[in-house]
């Protein structure tokens, strides 16, 4: 593993502790070991034109990149990352540490020694909660419990507004169109709670991931985003998947999605979740196809269940299921013109029609719900018959399919297991709206998961953008998480570089979505980087951006020199045709001239004020020279 | 100019007629010299279960990529491409061959013995029009005539529907949503004539560039995209504008605007416009202050007046004109954070606060319209102060001069000149409709070609995406035209690549406003392709895919073998998990049995057909296994 180490060291170069401009801090909470992380932007002062200057305060963002930012803590992908939630965890005294592990399957991997070499060294002992005990974050909250986790998202979504208010920072906002989306000024932690509580919002924190910095999906809160990353039986490594999660959440992954298919999914998905700071979620029926040799009909509940717990005690937080492909729904995808899909969907669908009765999955559900509120882990409830063209969107099959997906979430929130809802795939513009609208109605406001969704099917290698169109009006409407689609969409594997293209791509929808909104604060970074911007700020431009590397490199592209990095103009029009340029040349004139107010110059300007329409016309002559 | 032609004979290589896939066809019109170009996508065949073959029948698409791909016509930059419209000017009778260049300017560059090496050869002679004429399309759109133009471009926007439809090609499309637009189901030239005559739709063609194959822009045809290329005066040669013109029109671009701001300005238009079969718009301010040393206040309209006859004689098809900055509206820039962005705007705005009067645009609009119908150049009234910045959106400032542009389209309409009106800028999605909709009433319906809109500042690098998600949406709404960003703005020149990767992105937004809008066949491209897809058909997947190159490479990033291109998997999941395989080898499995067609399935699964469920419950069950 020693490949993974050093491809670590290389990726860490790049990170954020070595622009110069940002740093990593923590703000605390009630005890101190709630230490919420955030990148700090620090901004270089406004050179004014009578040579003082302006101070501008830093930004303070959302920071998913875990210890790998901190120059304080020493990586050791060995021993995996620290573990943040361990103290908390242990403090309710609900759970119990088991001897051993319970699935057969981690026993049968275990005891080969072919695997030794690919192995994570130093396992954890599982965590599973006392008999009788509900330990969701779900069951917290509707006992009105505040956890420490909620607390921490409270601080976290909050990303220090108040302080960036405070020095000033706020300037104006919009005012966002939130479609019945209810976002406070400033969150506390009982608003957390109240929508955890409602099943309005997820918390995936397993008890066997306590490396997890908490974090929240739903719709009152920012907009997240979904990597997925993960091998297949054609391509990859371990070290390439355990980069790829670190890659992902250094752009900005909220959470990773597992979609190994490959080879050693069981030891690939150790290493990743031991040094995962963000939730990582799994379609377990993936795993369970590959014990059965790929023969969907060979597939058992028996198989299906050991696999569950096998991921649940490894310490993953949320499960996609695909329970809501019934028989009955399977004909509704004969007319269609790209039938199934969805993997899981296909897989469950062959299943079902080849012993001709409802799935294990939707059979079993409420054995699922016990298990997974053993461990705290989240139900993605898949949407196997979504739409994989145009042609298919909105169709029966898919919204037969929601109806149940509403139906299990009632199931589950009986047992306080938490649940999102994912949704398509391939759908028009005009027919996104009524996803969004059936969803909140049928499934009760659970959160909405949306891939995409992509918006035409002929742009193959450019599916990031068709479905970044779909994913910020989606986002906006309410969906609560977005999976990102890399450019290689139908065509292949992702790469690091596809991973990064899809981050950031996903990135631009959600804010794109939290500024329709009206996300409090939302627009500070905005403003923020105008500002930069305007005063040719050029290092401030780069770093408030999402991606300061590449911003820096195309800039270079044309100017390289030192100088331009200073310089009131870029390559695109040249000096003469800077209008930033002329726009503050000609109010650097009027500053001169004695005329430092805006609003003195409006007045001035203003045909209904009559002290200078009458008596000092020569005076807003004057006024227009100097602006 | 040999490097020109070098480079061009690289970039022949890799054009449409050399994808196996496709060939140039012309579709006729009611005389032979209309002779409207397409792509047509030829498909492979479906190879059936049974061994059998299924024809897939061409796929038609505007083709804006004018002689280059065509392997009838040879391609020689020092003679310009064949001029398609002059027989359709002469046969007019209403315009003349002037002697003589009417502009100083011209003979100024002319007597230059330096820029010998740097001129277009065969410079034709200018046409005007006859004294007492107005030439424009719109004239003769409101007189009754119906003009070659037209109906070359009612073809053209029917895109051989009609073939298709009795192909079978179209199979469903889903219903559209609008907003007033009034899209038939097939074009007439009457209708396209109507259009111009109302002024819903613009036919940019001047008089002197035959050579351009007509097209139309209003919200009642196919949304349109705009290139912006050009040089600026610290980068770029007159070769590579020409290639990025070639390279643009090649991946879809429908116009292009040559916005060069630094050296020889005059002889790099001359290249472009005699090879551009695409209708090429300038900002002739840009080339005006060149000519005062880059001093605006130093601009006269004379100066201006010659750059125009300049322009116009040349063959500039549309121009923008910033002459809705009126001195009023300056002081209501004060108060923003990014000032005023527009480079033609803010050159105005300094001219007009230095003379304290309004500018010489607005003072001489009805001048400036006998020119442009002496030439039939269209008006593309300039956003001046159109926002920069996510703060700055839909201000005062911007709307005032908004609802002058509706002011002085009133105005160019009196002297039948065509108009369109630019828009913003910088906007987030929650207030893009509004200027959507007040363009459409402050402006009478002149179609709205906006800059994106970008849905916030922060992602430099990425502004195509940014900007790509409020174009969709903005074209959903009724823009008429999109002008692409790359991923360069802010940032520096676009070189080729980042020219090609905005074409591809707005192609796309364009597209999903198509669909969105219920644009008729706009679905049956997605339907093939899905089909494709589900087909595994590979190579028809890339091929009707907006970047068959993009998808091809990708592909074989990681599958690069022969035989991966007719295997049913990818990289992406591999042969056991591919859903698509999964599906299709249910639905063979069922077609074995006997049970080919899907209704017969989808009865057999109704659980209200009582012949079914009540005498055949035992043949439901095999069909369950069967599908």
């Amino acid at each position: 593993m020693s490949a993974t180490l050093d491809n670590l060291k290389e990726v860490k170069k790049t990170y954020i502790q070595d622009l110069p401009n940002s740093k990593k801090v923590f703000v605390s909470g009630s005890c101190k070991d709630i230490r919420v992380p955030m990148r700090e932007i620090i901004q270089s002062p406004t050179a004014k034109s009578d040579g003082s200057f302006e101070e501008n305060p830093p930004v303070y963002v959302y920071d998913t990149t875990g210890s790998y930012t901190d120059p304080n803590e020493e990586i050791d992908l060995h021993k995996g990352i620290k573990k943040v939630r361990e103290a908390w965890i242990e403090q309710r005294v609900d759970t119990e540490i088991l001897e051993n592990f319970s699935s057969k399957y981690f026993h049968n991997r275990q005891s080969k020694e072919e695997l030794n070499t690919l192995r994570f060294p130093n396992i954890p002992k599982p965590r599973r909660a006392i008999k009788g005990k509900t330990i969701t974050q779900m069951h917290y909250a509707r006992a009105g419990i505040i956890t420490p986790e909620m607390e921490f998202i409270a601080i976290r979504e909050n990303c220090n507004l108040q302080k960036m208010k405070e020095s000033g920072l706020l300037l104006k906002q919009h005012t966002g169109e939130s479609f019945g989306a209810n976002l406070p000024e400033s969150y506390t932690p009982e608003f957390v709670r109240n929508e955890v509580a409602q099943g309005r919002a997820v918390i995936p924190a397993n008890v066997n991931h306590p490396e997890i910095e908490p974090m929240i999906i739903g719709r009152n809160f920012m907009v997240k985003i979904n990597a997925n990353i993960g091998n297949s039986s054609t391509t990859s490594s371990i070290e390439e998947e355990v980069e790829k999660m670190i890659w992902a959440t250094r752009w900005g992954g909220d959470t990773v999605m597992d979609l190994s298919t490959g080879a050693n999914i069981h030891e690939t998905r150790e290493w990743i979740i031991r040094n995962s700071a963000v939730p990582i979620g799994t379609v377990p029926i993936y795993q369970a196809l590959e014990k059965v040799d790929g023969v969907a009909e060979n597939l058992t509940w028996e198989i299906f269940r050991d696999t569950l717990i096998e991921q649940a005690e490894q310490g993953v937080d949320y499960f996609t299921i695909h329970a809501g492909v019934r028989l009955r729904y399977i004909p509704m995808t004969a007319d269609r013109l790209t039938g199934i899909v969805s993997r899981g969907g296909s897989i469950i669908a062959k299943w079902c029609l080849h012993h001709h009765k409802e799935s294990f999955l939707y059979e079993h559900f409420e054995e699922m719900c016990e298990i997974m509120k053993s461990y705290d882990i989240a139900f993605s409830l898949g949407d196997g018959l979504r739409p994989g063209s145009i042609y298919d969107a909105n169709d029966e099959a898919q919204f037969a399919e929601l109806k149940t997906l509403g139906e299990l979430t009632k199931i589950a929130w009986k047992h306080d297991v938490q649940v999102m809802i994912e949704g398509p795939g391939h759908v028009p513009m005009q027919m996104i709206k009524e996803n969004m609208t059936k969803e909140l109605k049928e499934c009760y406001e659970a959160p909405f998961y949306t891939l995409g969704p992509l918006t035409m099917d002929i742009a193959p290698g450019y599916d990031h953008i068709t479905s970044a169109i779909g994913a910020a009006q989606i986002g906006w409407y309410g969906t609560a998480m977005l999976c990102y689609v890399t450019p290689k969409e139908h065509l292949g594997l992702p790469n690091r570089d596809d991973v990064k293209e899809g981050i950031i791509t996903y990135k631009i929808a959600a804010h794109a979505a939290d500024l329709a909104k009206g996300f409090a604060g939302a627009q500070i970074r905005d403003n923020a980087l105008s500002k930069a911007r305007f005063e040719f700020r050029w290092a401030d431009q780069f770093y408030l951006g999402f991606d300061p590397d590449r911003a820096l490199e195309f800039h270079d592209e044309t100017l390289p020199a030192v100088g331009a990095k200073v310089a009131h103009f870029c390559s695109m029009c040249g000096p003469k045709f800077c209008s930033m340029k002329i726009t503050q040349d000609v109010r650097d004139y009027a500053k001169k001239k004695g005329l430092d107010e805006s609003s003195a110059l409006k007045d001035g300007m203003n045909e209904q004020a009559e002290r200078f329409q009458e008596k000092e016309n020569q005076m807003v002559g004057e006024i227009y020279e100097k602006i």
